[in-house]
């Protein structure tokens, strides 16, 4: 693929040699290679050829040999909140409302702090390296802290600078808030794993004047812009009380809309908002899990893949879904907008992995160096072991990755040519930067703390 | 728990004790014992109490130490085709009658043979034994073949006599099929394990009078009776167009309903009809992701349980799922009952094991016997770890077990107090009669086949 790469065989001691089984580099769309290699050198793919080739051409790289793997981009969680893995499972069976205002806002309320958040993130982080992801776009208080955990683990992240109106422990009103952001963003600018998104919470918790001052803010900064929208019912009809329109007509008011704008969930949207979402070139993070669970609905993926809508995948916080598993919220995905949509072939299997892979990319305005394995890009990649006996026979490798496999077969995950985390077969996984007696010491300690104000 | 059982101390040795730090019995709906100890004596469950009581009453029991488990019945899967393990992801992405007419007919018209369902099936029971399941209700052809495979895993089974109109490889006529299946069926009914059912395959592929001969054959040999019913909208138009009626007012009149009858599906349900089901004390196998995935619908599940229908669960064949995971299963029918009905409260965590355990033995006629843990009645057990990162914090553990945990947690499961299938933390699991090597050949060889055939 890349004809200029043969100057580099004399500095090949630097480069790192992934050969494959199978390879997916997600783009073209449903493309497997069988038997490549994909060459690194530092953070991003030199190369990939047939690892015939790749072997003479490249004699003296290090080889890592996936004998019974498929290669596939490191996957891309495009809306969570890491943070609150620690409250996973906290309270179940409830509908969003009721359960954000009499449970998991009193909870977070008493509990939030950097400390919670730095250590619960780090918690959401190993749990989506080791499931595969390698970057995620979170929304939560104490962005600093969610960097810091990013940046131990080892992954890569968009952090939301999140506003709302009405004060928590974190900021006391929209403007700190919005402040406490910036600064936290200035502290991380030079790491290059890490980047920022203005994050107002969703239409019913943020002001228009709030509004209008993101929207200047990320005009000026070049940010994105991520918030929850249209996920029940209910936030409509309380829109359509308090300003007489529907959310996503009022951001359009607000000048909200754009190439850079994430909407979560999207699962309430008329033929007329589709087709708005994709003349402004938005986004929607599809969360089905948390969807189902919080009885939201089901998102209409089908109708909005037909108006030409970017969409990609999210897991939604750990409270809500109780996973942050990219496996099953691809499966999930592609089964569930068959069944609501009654057209099986909707969503097939390589498109479900686009979703979690260069659709992702592109909401977050990375498609040019992530998203997909392609020489050039950066070397965020995951390899899932097919030799399991649940995944044989095995008649289409990408079938496989969406229908079949789950996180548990993950074995390599590399953020940016560095392997990140490592599970050989019949062995635990390994992390390079996160040690097994410091997630026990983190869950045991917020488990004990958030028991008791449960009891 | 079991007052009388002072005088099996003397006969100890006998005995095992399994110390689990929580034990889900299942009835009550949502108990959750902890620090409890299961007895186990040959194939039964002798007792249930604190462990510590447990050291004392039965000191010389053999012990299973389960320090960071749920000890949970065994899984049943009340719906499956397990030989179809052999096509999975053969054809994705493609509505039911397509999928069956175009690809599973003809390749199963090319390649089933008793070879075939013997070596499939076995390839599906070590899916669904290292996924926490221990009893499955089947339908395929060469029952005899079903047969040799589940007592070689050491699985329970109810095997399904397939009736159809039309010449297979197995069979030539509805007559052929029902004697074979009852000579089958007498080879077998001295196996402790294995129970059969009479499986007229569909009201689209069962003649009137094959239904009524099959009524009687249920009636004098007290045999339930298992079908495919209601899967898709066609199905039913074509009912009307030829019966005059749809598919469950044709059975109702051909007298197959009864508290012996179990239908997989029932996507398409009215309001009358789920009262008819209730009325004659009929169950539904309820396949969320086949379901989902070949775009038959969702069944109203929600609907079901009000109309006091009793709903179990099914993983279908892996053809159209493509796994045999109760755990994906239960977690898939929780959510999409929830999003599906608009109540976050519907198919709560508990519900959702409860359809994959005793409202499945209930299906079968076998819930004095198996489904729950409780004296007396068989030990099918799953222990399921809850050590790992991501199953952390934990603060309720049926929540756990339907959102949170996944078949890669299982760790333990018996059959009628015999250890099936082990898999100790960081080691490959390991199955008592099943052999990777065997597996891994019976996967090589119709992989070959299948795919020369599909080229």
């Amino acid at each position: 693929m890349n004809q200029n790469s043969k100057h580099h065989s004399s500095n090949s001691l630097a480069l790192h040699a992934l050969e494959a089984r199978w390879l997916v580099p997600g783009l073209p769309l449903g493309a497997v290679l069988e038997q490549h290699s994909v060459i690194v050198e530092e953070k991003r793919i030199l190369d990939i050829l047939p690892t015939q080739q790749a072997r003479q051409r490249y004699p003296l790289a290090q080889t890592v040999v996936l004998d019974n793997h498929v290669l596939i981009p490191g996957l891309i969680n495009l809306h969570t909140h890491a943070a609150m893995s620690l409250m996973r499972g906290l309270a179940d069976d409830l509908p969003l409302m009721q359960w954000l205002q009499q449970h998991i806002w009193p909870a977070e309320k008493r509990f939030v702090s950097e400390r919670f958040v730095r250590q619960g993130t780090l918690l959401g982080c190993a749990e989506m390296l080791a499931g595969g992801t390698t970057y995620f776009n979170d929304m939560y208080f104490f962005p600093n802290a969610v960097a810091e955990a990013a940046v131990q683990a080892g992954m890569r992240a968009n952090i939301g600078l999140v506003v709302m109106e009405f004060a928590t422990a974190y900021a006391h009103d929209a403007e700190d808030y919005l402040q406490k952001g910036l600064q936290a963003r200035d502290e991380w600018r030079d790491s290059a794993l890490l980047s920022a998104s203005l994050a107002p919470h969703a239409p019913y918790t943020v002001g228009n004047s709030t509004f209008e001052n993101i929207v200047t803010y990320a005009e000026q900064l070049g940010l994105n812009i991520h918030t929850h929208l249209h996920e029940t019912r209910t936030e409509i009809e309380d829109s359509i009380k308090q300003y007489g329109v529907r959310p996503l007509q009022r951001l359009e008011s607000l000048g909200v809309l754009g190439p850079n704008f994430v909407a979560a969930h999207g699962v309430h949207l008329s033929k007329a908002e589709m087709a708005l979402l994709s003349a402004h070139g938005c986004h929607i993070a599809h969360c089905p899990a948390s969807n189902l669970k919080l009885a939201s609905g089901i998102a209409p993926v089908d109708a909005l893949l037909k108006a030409g809508t970017n969409v990609a995948i999210g897991t939604d916080g750990a409270a809500s879904n109780n996973r942050q598993d990219m496996f099953a919220e691809m499966r999930l995905a592609a089964l569930l907008s068959k069944g609501s949509s009654g057209d099986a072939a909707s969503v097939p299997a390589a498109e479900a992995l686009a979703m979690a892979t260069i659709n992702a990319a592109k909401a977050l305005g990375k498609e040019s160096e992530l998203g997909s394995l392609e020489p050039g890009k950066y070397a965020d990649m995951t390899a899932v072991s097919l030799a399991a006996a649940e995944l044989q026979p095995c008649f289409n490798v990408i079938s496989h990755l969406v229908y079949s496999a789950g996180r548990e077969h993950v074995s390599h995950v590399w953020v940016a040519g560095e392997l990140k985390y490592q599970k050989l077969q019949g062995q635990a996984g390994v992390y390079a930067n996160i040690e097994p007696a410091e997630l026990k010491e983190i869950s045991t300690e917020w488990q004990t703390k958030l028991s008791q104000y449960l009891a």
